[in-house]
């Protein structure tokens, strides 16, 4: 919806250059060592910050987080002794081979990240859309990293997906948009339902080499402050390398200043298998209803809920033609459900464990005055509706 | 919209023991051959088949095509000499590691097909969905196969994006859901647009040792007719092999007839951008539109346009507040471009190169009495709308 926003499906497989020219090839490590009592491996600076979370083992060269494991004598996590292997740094990329040759040129990776997709497609972005700066790139898509030790369910996976949006613009105006994507950050977790006090902004102390301002967004999870979004201003460095390593340039021309210059991209990223797991956590509870009863329900925002309206005649030989056919009409719009079986009360609590926002049973009235019962999942408050006024109520609550 | 329906998502990266049961790590080859004199790399049965497309080399065994080839003295497509290596087969998954040991025990693969993604999944589906015989799992998603010859523009591309459609079902009923599934395929190319005289099916007479029954859809490209759709009766095989592998069971029970068994299974799968490029061949031309004048259109569907509406301010200065104060409107609901820049007529033009099946006009009228020109991409006619009646216009038209 945003003026001047394209969007590209680039690929998973690039160009191997790509990764030379954005730093990952030979950069995109971790820090392992081994257990050499149990040989287990791990991350040294997981092992520090496990140890002590005040320590900000990001911030440290390879050689203090040796020195900090062997003064602390930091135990291995399996088997408690405290005597590892120097580090050494493993590149998070997968690899694998082009075609049937088995030489080194035929190696290409697995991105480990969406953002190199737009950046080498600016080029081609801006001049079939006809942009001009400020313009941005969006993507969603998969991105693939080796890691050693996924973990906290689905927090940190192998495979994941990334939703993100790259702003191309002019030094100076930098800043200002970096600041922005930012602070949207938090207003659109706030809008898809995350509360405020379990939400903060993370400042990089120490900045990557690309970047000029960094800041993480970080959910409250039940494990632990975790990110769930990064804004990095990352000034024209990713332009330029790809300028060096392609021999092509990247430069734009201002028609208003008669200037060539590279531009500067602001980046603001959303780890979208962590926010679903956030909504999870948020959302997902017991809720008692009664001194006896207690109901499972998922609280999520209906216009995210993934079914939307649940459709269920209330006795199944009298009232499930009527019933299916006001499933039929309302899958033209919406995700419906459409379930038969089982007492009313035991489909309604079924919808609410999944988040379905509506639930729509059809009785006896249905069939003699086209009405129907429609019952919010949180209030779970019924209301008698013409069945003819049912796609405007559920468009205009779920939007 | 169909009942009984649900998605999945699957991983690309899975587990191995996946493609072992599928057959794949054994079975899915491409048979190659070198030329000796130029040391080229070559796909034995393209050879045959570019050299006679009457013969079928899908059916001939790898003894017979060595034969063929010698036989007939097939040239090399690179150096014209025919002096060939025997047939070696090359596995077409790409293979990367997981983790960081080096072992056989860490190899991984990107999947070849989606297909594989729903079945192993399938249980997870039925009992989260609570979903009876006869249901379906779809995907939309990438698939990857090493191929040594990517060609005929994205027809063949080493990554690409496969549509899916899995129909679990008992067995006596999977003849008709093939034939279904069949036929609805050719009704959906025709309901994008693909002439029915450019489509045909290609009933399989050399079956895979999985498939009872399978027909590909071909669509007559310029550079002749391509598969961009499969179905396939797979019958229990795949699932069989997946109780195998895992030690899990994949029977179904029945209530109706209180027996247990293992669903076959209808696939039909779609290739996402054979089609797009099929709907490019056919609806992108040069028109003549007057003895002096020509046009480019992309006579593309509207539901299928990625750019719905196109809306033009007539003169920047004058028009261009009002005509953004549209595109915001529509934006809500639409994909939209704003271009205040060129003539309208080029302005015209250059939508019409895109498919956008509508241009709006903001001019005087606009100001005035809050009324648009309303021009049709196909017929070139102009239509004068009020601003408050286009969206519901435009809504009646792209559905």
């Amino acid at each position: 919806m945003r003026e001047n926003s394209y969007e590209v499906d680039a690929d998973i497989l690039m160009n191997p250059r790509v990764w030379e020219a954005s730093g990952h090839l030979s950069g995109f490590t971790d820090p392992l060592l081994d257990c050499k009592e149990c040989k287990t491996r791990h991350r040294a600076d997981n092992l520090i910050q496990d140890y002590d979370a005040s320590v900000n083992a990001d911030a440290m060269t390879q050689e203090e987080m040796v020195s900090f494991i062997r003064e602390k004598q930091i135990p291995c996590p399996v088997c408690g002794k405290s005597n590892f292997t120097d580090i050494r740094q493993f590149n998070l990329m997968f690899e694998t081979k082009r075609g049937v040759t088995d030489d080194s040129t035929s190696r290409i990776f697995l991105r480990p990240e969406n953002a190199q997709g737009e950046y080498v497609n600016y080029l081609n972005v801006m001049r079939s859309m006809r942009a001009k700066l400020p313009f941005s790139i969006g993507q969603i898509g998969k991105a693939f990293r080796n890691e050693i030790t996924p973990k906290n369910f689905t927090f940190r996976t192998i495979e994941f997906e990334q939703m993100e949006f790259q702003t191309f613009c002019k030094e100076g105006d930098d800043s200002e948009l970096y600041q922005y994507y930012k602070e949207y950050g938090k207003k659109f977790f706030e809008s898809l339902g995350l509360p405020a006090e379990k939400l903060r902004f993370h400042d990089h102390e120490k900045l990557a080499h690309y970047a000029k301002e960094a800041c993480d967004i970080e959910y409250q999870f039940p494990f632990g402050w975790g990110e769930i979004n990064g804004t990095h201003n990352r000034t024209n460095f990713d332009l330029s390398r790809h300028q060096e390593y392609s021999g092509k340039s990247m430069e734009y021309f201002d028609e208003a200043t008669k200037e060539k210059y590279i531009p500067y991209i602001i980046e603001s990223t959303y780890g979208l298998d962590r926010i679903v797991l956030a909504l999870l956590f948020e959302g997902l509870h017991e809720e008692k209803i009664s001194d006896t009863d207690t109901r499972i329900v998922f609280n999520i925002k209906p216009s995210l809920a993934p079914v939307k309206v649940n459709v269920l005649p209330l006795m199944k030989k009298k009232h499930a033609d009527k019933a299916r056919e006001i499933y039929q009409r309302l899958s033209k719009y919406f995700m419906v459900q459409y379930e038969e079986s089982g007492s009313i009360g035991k489909r309604y609590r079924r919808g609410d464990a999944i988040g379905i926002p509506y639930a729509i049973t059809v009785d006896d009235a249905t069939l003699e005055q086209e009405t129907v019962t429609v019952r919010d999942r949180d209030t779970m408050e019924q209301e008698i509706m013409s069945v003819e006024g049912l796609v405007e109520f559920l468009r205009r609550n779920l939007e």
